[in-house]
């Protein structure tokens, strides 16, 4: 089979954790332990978010003030240098060389008239306090939104239309390579009529990124790996209900927390649409949930429209 | 033709100039401007340094506190990321698409018996009056030398053994695409009895790995880029003569600045005991370097063994 595996934050960072190298490397050490048996069986893609690393990055350009920070096309590339290299190593020891590992840079072509450029919704960097927030905002001119009980950064987050290097990694995967992509989304450009292809200021959803790579790939599966159990209806309250299997359109019609599992539900959706199945749930149970004895599948061909755990 | 291109640290930031990333772009996309032709005609790979940048992200690390600096591995690998996709685009621009350009993150095996690793010699990052670099080596236990009349931070630079991901950067090259990599020399890695790949904390010199490439590729050429017109005896001496053409063993007889023209001429001479031909020269006159009327060039027939200009 031909495979996506979209990695969440936690298989990079785990709440709460200071963002170190050493606790990066430890996380991916495991992640790619976990992945090792899926990698020697079948023609795996992984990609990767980046929302707390480019955050952090972000934060490391504004406390060096010799040179004004970098814009965020840049810094999404060099979270895709340092994600990828960490990935691409620890993957590599994971399967003792048997196969070879290529960590390649992608775009994502988006849409500058893309109506998130107005409205940032993607959360990145650390969380602050009210007051730190609130400073923070005056200085740089961020924009902030709320993160439970605390507030972070948020950018905009376009659509993805396509990634821009879809074709180079079919051709890898065709030849037996294992690839690193699709890092925090992709960098977004935008590309002219006349194809010149330019940054944008804005972070894709990795999630959204990886089902269009899937369905352009004609890739059978996406497995979106997070540390839920279960898609749920109603999630966190006395109604809520664990969904096992659904249609993209039984599916579509129920609403989830956007920034959070709506973006997986989107991707979901794309893919199932485009005659491919997609798996989310747990990272800690990744056999179980191929087994599909946890987490939510989409797919097409589900008796009813939909089917709770 | 199969050609090597190595970019030498003015190709992406000029000296005296703030490391902006405005500054970045604007050289990059000069620099790709004036490779089109030749990446319109030939199998290219594009190498490139990143001794400016990854110190300026190490300043960065230091000067946000609340999370450790990471290794020089990571920052070698997050300015594979920075300068990858910024040349990526950029040559894509130049080319208005016509060939794909594929930016691949590499890392280079290096021996870590190497003596190298007790005497660094690799100037990374910006130049520090002689007492801001006293101090910075007292609080960071950086090692600092002397550069010209200003002090730079030193790191230990072990021999390239080889490029890791050769068998995949031919991969590319045979199936057309043009490849960007061996960025900053590639992540130096060493690898275990069992195969196991572990990052080290040193900079390999890119023209050094670009020669291991181009060897391992058995490319017809590398082309080694930077500000002079040629590779001199004596240089800035009264006694100076500048070399056009030279065999491996007549060059390799004449001592260069350490740290500076050695290393490329040592890269020159790996190159051409492969069967290759290599090529010193100025990137402002690509043109008259290749057409031979600039520049120095190693390559084993040369009658007299060496001819000056």
């Amino acid at each position: 089979m031909r495979i996506v595996v979209a990695l969440g934050g936690n298989a990079l960072a785990r709440r709460g954790e200071p963002m170190t190298a050493d606790h990066l490397r430890a996380n991916v050490r495991a992640t790619c332990v976990a992945l090792a048996g899926l990698a020697r069986e079948h023609e795996l893609v992984i990609t990767h978010g980046n929302g707390p690393q480019v955050g952090l990055l972000a934060l490391q350009n504004l406390a060096y003030s010799d040179v004004a920070a970098y814009p965020l096309d840049i810094l999404g590339a060099e979270t895709q240098g340092m994600i990828g290299y960490v990935v691409q190593q620890e993957l590599t020891n994971a399967l003792a060389g048997e196969r070879e590992v290529a960590a390649v840079l992608t775009t994502t072509e988006v849409d500058e008239r893309d109506p998130a450029f107005d409205r940032p919704t993607k959360l990145i960097g650390p969380t602050y306090s009210a007051q730190d927030a609130a400073e923070a905002a005056a200085e740089y001119r961020w924009t902030i939104a709320r993160d439970g009980q605390a507030f972070r950064r948020v950018v905009p987050s376009p659509a993805p239309i396509r990634v821009v290097q879809a074709d180079l990694v079919r051709l890898l995967l065709d030849h037996g390579r294992l690839v690193v992509c699709v890092g925090g989304g992709g960098v977004p450009v935008r590309v002219s009529a006349g194809g010149v292809q330019t940054g944008m200021q804005a972070v894709v959803d990795k999630d959204l990124a990886s089902a269009a790579l899937t369905a352009d790939l004609g890739a059978d599966l996406l497995v979106m790996l997070t540390d839920g159990d279960y898609v749920s209806q109603d999630w966190g309250t006395p109604l809520q209900r664990d969904i096992l299997t659904a249609t993209p359109e039984a599916i579509a019609e129920i609403p989830f927390a956007e920034g959070s599992m709506q973006p997986k539900v989107d991707a979901a959706v794309r893919v199932a649409k485009a005659g491919g199945r997609a798996l989310i749930g747990p990272l800690d149970r990744l056999d179980d949930l191929l087994a599909r004895r946890v987490g939510t599948e989409v797919t097409a061909d589900v008796p009813g429209g939909i089917v709770f755990a």
